[in-house]
């Protein structure tokens, strides 16, 4: 960093001193965020909302290229129609806004704000599914929902929060099945590819099951402080939900069947996740795909004849190449504009001043990393153009190879109680490989005494030792374990 | 009509039997939307919701172009926020939704959910705005609002509906009455262009403002029934919520100041404007840039040799070309076929059949006229692409015209209030122009005793009589008179 940056720096807490300050001291100086007088509510701001934008733009195209449309249910759910599954009234009840009053009227029935849509599709299944020509249904919907939650933080966990919630329904159980992996696979590739956030794909134990679900997939990511993040999760209901609303469907020898249902979903929440994936003491540092601006131009001594004209024409000829590119001419100091993009995450800074112009370059620098790049100016601009092209890519798989080298290095594989505690006090917090026996009393006795969870089974099995690492009788799997967010 | 598409046609009531049961037949039976057991809120399909989604698409790039940034503000605004601008709390408290619990907990203050957002804009502002230097700000956000309607139709009044709401606010009152007009004229190009339906562009009476606007612009369109439907408002609001908001901001001569601002919004109801403007007893007919599909291929006799192979070819080809294209290549008849998607009002379908190869062509047909068009297939299939855009093009201008023809057959100019009377009875429902003196008397008065009451104020005066069409005193502006949805 050069000296004159340090002004601005020195206004966020560095990781080291306070995770949680330097977490939302970013959220709020790179301006994704301001808080409201709603608790646990927030003003989403155009740098916040751009990202989240881009993030959809991938995930749509995605979910419609595997088929899937999207509609639009109503947000509120009335009482008896949340309550018709039993297990997901349960899990949903105790967090959910009530609407009592309509203008000064009481209702007749409270209504719920959505906590999630389950019943509200299974409600517009019912009517519309008859027969097997009508299945499947493969929907998704980009809405937001709530939950009342006491403790809230920043696209973390918010009371209101942006989501997308896909919903499907099919003839048999192996179609439903398939479709919930389809779906993990397809969170696990846009987090590697478009967020460059490596993601331990797995199964979650009973306990930690989706209210409602036979099995929940999910894809865990580790985060700057050895914490776990669920970054989405894909859940297979079976036909339960089917059989509390009566969906049934005739077959192709005339019979009544129930169908199968799945539900997935990725949040805003993914917008902390790449925060502390990425980040670092200086800000943001965003994945080109979804930064909303992948490249700042910075003019170094403007007032120079011939820097602003080509500076502008860098930037002329790279937007129309399809790059997302903002040229910064105000009168602030290159040092200021330096520390203030660093802080915005802009994956790739281009200087150009009176010494390149003689030399016929310029210079790109890569955020996460400081790298610097001379680059000619050469043959019409192509080259500037494919350069910056290449170095996008290049940004995206080093921010991958960096985030997946923390994760490694903070994945500890115990076979021992006593080793969970220790390594965990020794190397800090990280992901937990142990076996488990397959019983919940396990399960919450290694959270009790070692303070990590079972995040999920992973795919991924190894055989770490034949005995659970809590009571010693035969292992079933091998668990990640953690501490969550 | 062939004659085997009347049995799915029958199924619509006619526009002249019940224009609001052929209203209602078509949201169901095109699939835009399924009734909930919310009274007054709807799930929007995959077809109708693909309309929304072109729209916004349209819409959003307009913003963009126009210098807005989309942010996300919670959908909550306590009670104390609401009540901070006295006219606006008055239009919208009696009809807004009360969250009054959070889970099993009675909440400290209520919520409302927003009914638009105007309340959760200052408190934001207030907070971020400090400098001239942070003017404007020029924000939109896409959200779905509620108001609590008594009587409600699908897309035309609902108590949750979908839209974008423009939230802007300007250093001085000339920038945002500016910004008010030019918003006005983005949603009027939008509807002439993209929707190909024709509107008024003016001004509400003050009677007819926006809950705390110091003047509201609308457009106006005429449906087929000749009743009025308010397509899109723009409102100015002076400094009135900044100074109920306490927002300031210091000038380049370092004064407080108050900043002016303005709001602007189109809803879901577009599209129950595009039913009732384009529709016809055979169902929907869309306009091609929001068509979800905007070219349907139904190969005819499609067991002969060649035809499906010929049909596909087609496809592939449109589909490269960048038409949003569909085959049906389905067991049922050509008959079902046609009456189906004329239902769905898809723009263009292209007929081959082997007597068409033969010939190396293909038919046209186009659905808001029922005009055949004969194409060749030579070139590789180039003339097709080049005459299937020309067609969609055509079409976007023939519905135009066709919409401004009836427009304008049911514009009436009266300069007495027997003469409005008369008028429409003999030529039934459309839009009156009368003079007015201003008063908010004889506003009234003319609904009471005719029925039609003020739409706007149009931009495009003329001067038909120096008389109020009530009182007789001096006319300050002609009016745009008619019944409302």
């Amino acid at each position: 960093m050069a000296k004159n940056n340090k002004k601005m720096v020195e206004a966020i807490t560095s990781m080291e001193e306070d995770f949680a300050k330097w977490y939302t001291d970013i959220v709020k100086k790179a301006e994704l965020i301001e808080y409201t007088s709603v608790k646990g509510c927030m003003v989403i701001r155009p740098y916040g909302y751009a990202i989240w934008e881009n993030m959809q733009h991938i995930l749509d195209g995605m979910f419609k290229e595997t088929g899937h449309e999207n509609v639009c249910m109503p947000m509120f759910i009335p009482e008896s129609l949340l309550q018709k599954e039993k297990d997901h009234v349960e899990g949903f009840a105790p967090e959910v806004a009530w609407v009592t009053y309509g203008g000064s009227e009481k209702l007749e029935e409270r209504l719920c704000v959505r906590p999630t849509s389950e019943t509200l599709f299974c409600e517009h299944y019912a009517n519309i599914v008859q027969s097997y020509r009508d299945l499947p249904k493969l929907y998704n919907q980009w809405v937001s929902v709530v939950r009342w939650e006491k403790t809230t933080r920043p696209f973390l966990r918010s009371r209101e929060f942006l989501w997308q919630e896909g919903h499907t329904i099919h003839a048999t159980a192996e179609e439903a099945i398939e479709e919930t992996e389809r779906m993990l696979n397809v969170y696990a590739d846009f987090c590697e590819n478009a967020l460059a956030m490596p993601v331990i794909k797995g199964k979650k134990t009973e306990s930690d099951k989706f209210a409602g679900a036979v099995s929940t997939y999910a894809i865990e990511a580790l985060m700057h402080d050895g914490k776990a993040l669920q970054a989405g999760t894909s859940h297979y209901f079976g036909d339960g939900f089917a059989k509390a609303f009566e969906i049934q469907y005739t077959d192709k020898e005339n019979k009544l069947q129930y169908p199968h249902q799945t539900s997935w979903g990725v949040t805003t929440r993914l917008i902390g996740a790449i925060i502390m994936t990425h980040g670092d003491d200086n800000g943001l540092v965003l994945p080109p795909a979804v930064a909303p601006i992948q490249v700042v131009i910075i003019p170094i001594a403007q007032h120079k004849e011939g820097v602003l004209d080509k500076a502008n024409e860098l930037y002329t000829k790279l937007k129309a190449s399809g790059i997302r590119v903002k040229i910064d001419d105000s009168e602030n100091s290159p040092g200021w504009k330096f520390a203030q993009y660093e802080m915005k995450g802009i994956p790739v800074r281009i200087e150009i001043g009176p010494k390149d112009i003689e030399n016929n370059q310029c210079v790109l620098v890569t955020r996460y990393n400081g790298e610097k790049t001379v680059c000619s100016l050469e043959n019409d601009l192509e080259t500037l153009c494919a350069t910056v092209s290449e170095k996008l890519e290049e940004v995206r798989a080093g921010m991958y190879a960096k985030a997946l080298e923390n994760q490694k290095a903070h994945t500890y594989s115990c076979t021992s109680m006593d080793e969970i505690k220790s390594v965990l006090k020794e190397k800090g917090d990280g992901f937990v490989q142990a076996m488990w026996c397959g019983e919940e009393a396990c399960e919450d006795k290694v959270k009790e005494e070692t303070g990590v969870g079972s995040r999920c089974i992973p795919f991924n099995q190894e055989v770490l030792s034949e005995k659970c690492v809590c009571c010693g009788k035969p292992a079933k799997h091998m668990v990640m374990w953690g501490k969550a967010y």
